[in-house]
């Protein structure tokens, strides 16, 4: 069973690949089975390895070089594998990610990834007439 | 270990209280251990049974009468429960949704819940400025 400092270490592979536009890395990070899907905000949901990377090329790809800090990741190993929740600072957007990884050939595989929009850790929050 | 139709009918109850503003419903549906978290969109994260619930509580008490439909949900059963995602059409907006269930005291209880913004399933997506 994985352990929280594996987690947080697939986790922070994942956020390098992505601001190295390794699309490689990602190829490597995420998941071969059943069940692996991406939601980027803004696009339709993605199912399957392969929409999954191709959407990765597609964002490296676009030529923005965005960088993305990961801030506050919090580690949960579970039977599976585990689940890390973060925030993510983009530029001056702050966004909230859930990563889902599972133990795959022997290591900690991504597959899944969503991330959005959402308020600062010290904020109280919300629009309450949306969820 | 969890079956497709049980996640999906877990998936359903969820909405379920969700539109019948059923605070006590939630409270059932939610799981009591560790790792248990909530990224509603434009909220911080929200860690714990307790900051989740009371999220579910301020939604309710809001006064707003949100009507979530859940599209197009798909399962996956895994070693802890499994993960279903779905598009949540609320009014005119279209969000996407995570949900995580494990088995705890005999029953799919959900561990987190993310929605967010996304394009349509027909949608080619992005802005690819933004991941």
């Amino acid at each position: 069973m994985a352990n929280a400092a594996e987690l947080l270490a697939a986790n922070a592979a994942f956020y390098a690949a992505f601001n190295a536009g390794d699309e490689a890395g990602m190829g490597r990070l995420w998941a071969h089975g059943d069940g692996v899907a991406c939601l980027h905000p803004g696009w339709p949901v993605l199912v399957g390895r392969d929409a999954v990377l191709e959407s990765w090329r597609r964002i490296f790809t676009a030529g923005a070089t965005l960088t993305v800090t990961c801030r506050e990741p919090r580690a949960w190993p579970n039977a599976e594998g585990g689940m890390v929740i973060c925030y993510e600072q983009v530029g001056g957007q702050l966004l909230a990610a859930t990563n889902l990884f599972r133990t795959e050939a022997g290591g900690l595989q991504l597959y899944h990834h969503q991330s959005g929009p959402c308020a600062g850790p010290s904020e109280n929050g919300p629009d309450v007439t949306r969820h």
